[in-house]
């Protein structure tokens, strides 16, 4: 019986997780839930709570604590507030856990969760990208180990011969290209935010979707997979797949390309998590490659999509300069997402952060307590450093004018 | 140091062998070789012995005998002649032995190779066809195994996963469809054996690509694939992928398909077997899905090319039917590579030798010897019901070359 804890429980990943466990595990059986934590939505994570029964449910967002305190009365089930207990949630002890919280507040509480021994499902990527190798030490360290839940790393999880690894010519992530594959920097000067949430595939929340147009997120899971599997930059390549079929690649020099492909569900890479290191039993949707017919493959347009290059200057950089990627990325994208700015901010916001780092190859100490502060510093540095531009509209077109 | 032997060593496969041994292992310090045999070609197979230093080398045409002595005079290597030479030589240990005699007289040969304990890369479908499930036992129990060439085969052993055999929905096997995919029965009717011959990617033997031209070598490989991994009829597919690019797939039941793909250049395979169960050290050549950018897949059309579901009425008779499955095939492609019959006979000829067979579902007994005569029992008097319809004295003839 393994003991189980979701970390962003009420966001897509979770709610799958959820579902996937209840359709093919059986409680006080195959599992019982230790933490059921999520940021704001009190009325999901209750009804989550009523009907798993957690040894306990932690709600981020202070605001709705009134509200989950009264959802949750004579419930029996533990019960807390605020980032520090979800933190705390996280450290339980567990055999298995669902990282899902989105952003950097997902990284202390993965933190926590990687010095527990648990093997940790990773949906939160910024984790992976601000702490690099030190996640997955501080996770091996303890017992455990990091199984990755983007499907992109996961379809590589599954073709990487662990054994052959001198005989890896390349990884190449595939990315859909996202809502605005083939358009011009030009024409994306005037996309708009609801153009940008329009992704074509994958039915995902709001901020991974602004990063897929942007190329954003295919640029994080660059650098998450050399963390992830050891890789050098200049063997990770990234392919526009528009179809979202074929979730990646490993190229081996002797010749043979292994991928895994399926439908765009993350159901399917999150089962594979679930049952590592065996195949999970639940009965996934047919996959048909004579209904799909066609696949298509070409190189990203790095002129019109900056970030992939963005992402390569970080992690050829190394040390905090990820952590000011992402830290500019994610806070030029809530911007963008509020109207604030235009499309286009958000690469010519990160080029500018980057630039502005202040001794960002410093490498992490593998002090975790210190590194931590560290990134979050830094990550608090770049949204102060970016404040002007993603504030008044106004202000920003003129600045990139 | 590992003992190599090349039965077929003068064909296409055999060639390519040879050319990534010489390329890529250290002879005396990496391998020696104890066996060359060859059926026709005096001189390749006089210039390989000559060159690679085989404990032995067997020409299996004895008309070819004069001449390859005269060649071999002085190289004190030992030669031989003749088909009991030449399954002598099959049965001689060895630690890995490349199995690419074409066709049904690759039988006995196999059969003795794998009565010895070494790893066999087979190349020859036809054995296995004919003795199915027997022929991986025999390999077994004598401490061997088998490990399979063909491109399709090769491929999805690179991504079965033993472990996971239960999580298996379909084994799925591509075809290109051979130069006339897309083409009516009627339009069949009038192709001539040039317009045959040209095959859209791969290049191989002219039987073979006859072969792939009426689709009658997809279906031998599923009788094949369904031996090799021990799978059902029902969870074997073909389909169809003019690129030849995605080489096979396994789909498992969690929504996963693994794929391998990479350029049509049978050394890949090869390669593969000559490494297995490390990748071999080689530098193929570089695999590029830009460059190559699109996929497709379609359903194959079994009504213009029956041979595929003739195979799979074979395969679910089982015992003898694939032996006349294959028997008729051979036949007929002789008779039209010789320009004596039309496309369209093949097909036909071969639903005909099925309809004519007697006590086809009765199984092999494992008293080898036996088997093998009921094999070629079998395979004979497919030959001689088809006599009429092929020409007789080389139909006839064939079933003992």
């Amino acid at each position: 019986m393994r003991r189980i804890s979701i970390l962003g429980s009420t966001g897509s990943v979770g709610v799958s997780t959820l579902n996937l466990i209840e359709e093919t595990l059986t409680p006080g059986v195959d599992y019982v839930l230790e933490a059921l934590c999520a940021g704001r939505n009190a009325e999901l994570l209750a009804e989550q709570a009523l009907k798993f029964r957690p040894a306990i449910a932690v709600i981020a967002d202070e605001s709705q604590w009134p509200l989950f305190q009264d959802l949750m009365r004579h419930s029996g089930i533990e019960i807390a507030c605020g980032i520090d207990a979800v933190e705390a949630a996280a450290g339980r002890s567990a055999d298995w856990v669902m990282a899902a919280i989105v952003g950097i507040a997902g990284l202390k509480p993965v933190w926590a969760a990687a010095g527990t021994g648990a093997t940790i499902a990773l949906a939160n990527k910024e984790s992976l990208v601000c702490c690099g190798r030190a996640l997955i030490e501080r996770a091996e360290a303890a017992g455990g180990r990091i199984l990755p839940v983007d499907s992109e790393h996961n379809a590589i999880f599954q073709v990487f011969e662990t054994t052959q690894r001198d005989r890896i010519r390349r990884l190449i992530l595939t990315a859909s290209g996202g809502p605005f594959r083939g358009k011009t920097r030009e024409q994306l000067k005037s996309v708009t935010r609801e153009q940008a949430l329009k992704h074509p595939n994958w039915s995902m929340g709001a901020k991974i979707t602004i990063d897929s147009a942007t190329l954003a997120n295919k640029g994080l899971e660059l650098i998450e997979a050399a963390y992830l599997f050891d890789m050098p930059a200049e063997q990770i390549d990234v392919l526009v797949h528009p179809q979202s079929v074929v979730h990646s690649l490993v190229e081996y020099a002797d010749g043979s390309t292994l991928a895994q492909m399926g439908p765009a569900d993350m159901r399917v890479p999150i089962s594979y998590c679930l049952g590592w290191p065996d195949r999970h039993a639940w009965k996934a949707p047919a996959f048909d490659l004579r209904a799909i017919g066609t696949l298509t493959f070409e190189a990203p347009d790095e002129d019109a999509f900056p970030m992939l290059r963005l992402a390569r200057e970080a992690l050829t950089v190394g040390g905090l300069m990820p952590v000011v990627f992402n830290a500019a990325n994610e806070a030029m994208v809530q911007a963008f997402l509020a109207g604030r700015i235009g499309f286009l901010d958000i690469p010519d916001a990160v080029a500018h952060a980057m630039k502005k780092a202040e001794s960002p190859s410093m490498a992490l100490t593998g002090n975790l307590g210190h590194d931590i502060d560290r990134i979050l510093l830094t990550d608090a540095d770049t949204r102060a450093e970016l404040a002007g531009r993603c504030g008044a509209s106004e202000a920003v077109s003129a600045a990139t004018a």
